[in-house]
């Protein structure tokens, strides 16, 4: 997966139920209560580092969970862990040496350096996506492109390779890179995953882990990193059999998605398909691409971004990358953003495999047998030894041997035309003639034939995901903000309160956390200032449920439950509290069912 | 943490109930399997990388889960994930770029690089670990130390850095390393994080992530890593304030120590001690390390390490870490490698808080309130105008100046002392007495002072615990391998088999299959072969439970089920199995209990 620019597709702003600084908020609150940030503050920031803090970092371990859970437990996939660092070799043979890099420009006076194709997007409105070094350079004199921080004139473009280089052990010589995606740890394992699945295909094979894209100049905050977490999947199957038997399962799916048919044709809506229409259509061309879209639709619903604003782009030819035969981009629409890459589906066909096993010289083909063994007949040759002997005296044995090293289709076919055929080796040859060869056939059962698999990848960027989700997740409610992350993957589950911070209460209530807590549950204990405040900080942590220890509690051991979503309140004895609240956050019950209602907040 | 050397300490071969080539069954049985292997094997494999495969990749997970669990989760420490490449200035500050290197030495024959103090303590038994090079020289010459490739004569030892070296973007200069450890991610954040704490002490940051360290010729398979998984926390605490509320929760429990003070006079024994006598005798300086070591004993304990193979030696003063004040090194012991480290536990004092505020020349001190604020009496000049008048003239204002510069308690000294002092600016100087000065005392209020906490790290190399896991795991019974994975951490939890592959068998299985993984299970399907390779398959994965479909289920809807550790066989019916097969899970109910007992299969 190669994460593209945001898109030429602008967003038509609706996206919110906020106002238009939607995600200046975000940004901020991000900072504040400690979701992400920006890395190396310290020193001043470096571009395109995220740091997670206590909540973004619950909250990225919980989406990765949910899509563990998902994409891999559930459909039976096998999950891997491989190395970062790699030889150079494994980039050569994928072909990251050659192709994953992108234009550079510097600028002819203050001498910063710029991504050519994005200062051509911003600054005229064009698409350099795929074009070469001299279109782009033309594109960029014409529309008198400059350096975005000096007016200055820019220079030629470059090409620059987004790989992070380095040497492994004590010897300058071995080179190694950062893998920018996880998949190259798949392929290069595939003879231990193939065998591990017992040579059969369909498999899935899927990775989590950081990747690294020296970005050359990345300005878009969180989504533009060049340090990131990629989830993937390699599906491998049989490009003779391409069915998708889970397909099923999700095939009344609607999915809605913009093919290059119609974006060519300028068409910026995109058609909204049953998931085995798009397929029987041919818009998308392999039943495992739509199978994992229709999924990861799901998902990103799931992780609260509506349908209407998700949508699957199908890149171009020259906006693809170097592997992919047809590729989809999932987008979301964000408030500052606009529409934004979550997650790419490419057909990366054979391409992968076949580069590794040339570089490599590894037979990475697997065994296909037929249904039934195919019987073949095999032409054989069968020497006349009496006719040889006689004929060629003490020649006879280079004359066998020359015969035994000809192919008995040429050799017949010879004979059969010209009447004979000459043998020769060095200045030597014989006239061999149907008198000293004879042909026969032999039958020969075969099995089945090898094959290089086709492989189907939906590559997810972690990092966008979690940032969608915060936005989505992000509303206001009487000028409060509150984050109602979905109850699966909310970082903080339960927030406990001391009604006051006096009178036993702290000490009862800490009690109660340190319970709640070996009962499995992620508590956050908070006794500084008003209940109401502590609330709207809860709200803004997104922490589902309050739980407050007040007087009542120290007479009858019963707490007050108060919602995140509704500002409700509810009485509820601690003896049923874990078990209700473990219904609870498998949405087996709603909120109201925790107890007795005694009180609405709607107007807290 | 710097893992250090295989230590001295040598195994006394009790470590396994199999044979002596335990660590080699591993091996092959971790590549077949596929829990771990070399990385690059496709190109003839690089030292120093791993891949985790289906099994281990799952196991990895599992361990990481319950370490946030019992460290993270359940203690109330903060989560953070921060990026691998740093700018060079984090590892300027951090001391790594001066001293995280070990001493290389080439072959003056075939070439090769090798790491010196390595070469010296395998030929000739001595320890080189903080020795100088010089030392290290004279100890390779005089022990006739050889390249033990070619036996040819080693060179000069010089210092090689082991953090991977890179760019950041496209400009040369602009240098990044990798991490060698997480921890820089949280003292580089400290001041958010000290905010999301409200700036109380003590508390702690925790961080799992991927780690680089270059190492020179690492020869230990999976033991030895260049890139390897850290799991570390840094617990912030006041130094005039050291104590521990959370050691009561431990304080009984018994630690396996060995200290330097016996390590120096020979000691190979440990000292079986109660972590808070340990605290009190001194052998531990910090509570916060004698807390955290008692939770690392468990956990490993949870992983199926004896305590009797586990210890904690003290490292000495040239071993240490140049951060550390105080490091105990877990060590736990392996059939192949001898006394491994798994965690090592150090008190890094104020150091890394220290250099980020000089390096970045930001306040990393937080307020210390004191318990009730302090009077404090301040000593005052109170100049008399009129006498300064009359004896200075036109010289008064510069008079007033110099006054004011001066320190009242250093000026109402002399004065008292001598009777006089002089106040002089270049050339000019005054000569002031109790007649031109008074001194007067106010009153100042002091709420606190600012102060730079000290922090214990306990730092688990997580690659290192999956393997002690692992070996621990593995046991031998009527010449079959069954890895007994403890439940918590098991890979697979359930394997679903058809008794047959025909009459509706499989589908009938693989229907439960799909069902048991929606309940939230992790199954495998295996229809190959005989049911009994197929058990035996399972305990070589260590999936705990066999559920098996028969005849039987399609009539009446039951199952058999069979255990990995009895080998033991019950029946059940389908309809109680997800509840059953929770409880069991989490250990609230025996094997036995799941059903109607029908089969001791102990002589399977």
């Amino acid at each position: 997966m190669k994460l593209p620019f945001l898109r030429i597709l602008r967003s038509d702003g609706r996206s919110g139920q906020m106002s238009e600084d939607k995600g200046e908020k975000l940004l901020e609150l991000a900072r504040r209560k400690g979701i992400f940030w920006q890395s190396y503050e310290l020193y001043g920031g470096v571009g395109g580092f995220l740091d997670y803090g206590p909540l973004g970092s619950l909250l990225k371990r919980k989406i990765e969970e949910k899509w563990l859970d998902l994409f891999v437990r559930k459909q039976g996939i096998r999950l891997v862990e491989t190395p970062i660092v790699s030889p150079s070799k494994v980039f050569e043979a994928s072909g990251h040496i050659e192709h994953f890099s992108d234009p550079v420009i510097d600028c002819r006076k203050c001498e910063r350096k710029w991504r050519a194709d994005q200062l051509l997007e911003e600054q005229a409105g064009i698409s350099g996506e795929g074009m070469s070094l001299d279109a782009l350079e033309k594109a960029i004199q014409e529309n008198r492109v400059r350096c975005p921080e000096c007016g200055g004139e820019l220079g030629h473009p470059s090409s620059f390779n987004e790989l992070f280089k380095t040497t492994i052990g004590p010897y300058s010589e071995n080179v190694g890179y950062c893998r920018p995606e996880t998949a190259q740890g798949i392929f290069t394992n595939f003879r231990r995953l193939s065998e591990s699945a017992r040579g059969k295909l369909p498999f899935g094979v899927a990775q989590i882990g950081r990747c690294l894209r020296n970005e050359i100049a990345p300005r878009q905050g969180p989504i533009r990193l060049r340090e990131l977490t990629i989830m993937e999947i390699e599906m491998f199957f049989d490009p003779e059999d391409q069915g998708c038997d889970e397909l099923d399962r999700v095939a009344k799916e609607t999915i809605r998605i913009l093919p290059q048919e119609l974006v060519s044709q300028g068409g910026k809506e995109p058609i909204e398909i049953p998931v085995l229409e798009a397929l029987e259509d041919h818009y998308v061309k392999y039943a495992w691409n739509a199978y994992f879209m229709a999924l990861a639709k799901r998902f990103m619903s799931d992780l609260g971004v509506p349908e209407a604003r998700q949508l699957f782009l199908e890149k171009g030819e020259h906006e693809r990358a170097h592997y992919s035969v047809q590729t989809f981009d999932q987008l979301v629409e964000l408030s500052r953003w606009g529409w934004v890459e979550v997650s790419g589906h490419s057909c990366r066909s054979e391409y992968d495999l076949k580069r590794h096993a040339a570089f490599s010289k590894v037979d990475l083909s697997i065994f296909k047998p037929y249904r039934s063994p195919k019987s073949n007949k095999l032409l054989k040759i069968r020497p006349e030894k009496a006719a040889i002997h006689e004929d060629f005296g003490k020649d006879e044995r280079l004359v066998f041997q020359l015969i035994d090293e000809s192919k008995p289709e040429e050799l017949s076919e010879i004979i059969e035309r010209e009447g004979a055929a000459t043998l020769s080796r060095g200045a030597v040859s014989f006239k061999v003639t149907a008198r000293h060869i004879r042909f026969g056939q032999d039958e020969v059962e075969e099995k089945g034939r090898r094959l290089i698999p086709y492989v189907v990848e939906p590559s997810f960027g972690v990092d966008r995901i979690l940032y969608a989700t915060c936005e989505y997740a992000m509303t206001e409610k009487k000028d409060r903000t509150i984050m109602r992350f979905p109850l699966d993957v909310v970082p903080v589950q339960l927030g406990v309160f001391p009604l006051v911070a006096k009178d036993r209460l702290p000490e009862r209530a800490k009690s109660l956390e340190s319970s709640l807590r070996e009962e499995g549950f992620t508590v956050e204990y908070d006794e500084a200032g008003s209940i109401g405040r502590r609330y709207a900080r809860a709200d803004e942590s997104g922490i589902p449920i309050g739980v407050t220890v007040d007087y009542q509690t120290l007479r009858e051991d019963s707490v007050t439950l108060r919602s995140r979503d509704t500002w409700n309140q509810v009485r509820t004895e601690i003896k049923d509290l874990p078990e209700l609240l473990r219904q609870y956050f498998m949405k087996k019950i709603e909120f109201e069912d925790m107890g007795t209602l005694i009180r609405r907040q709607g107007s807290e």
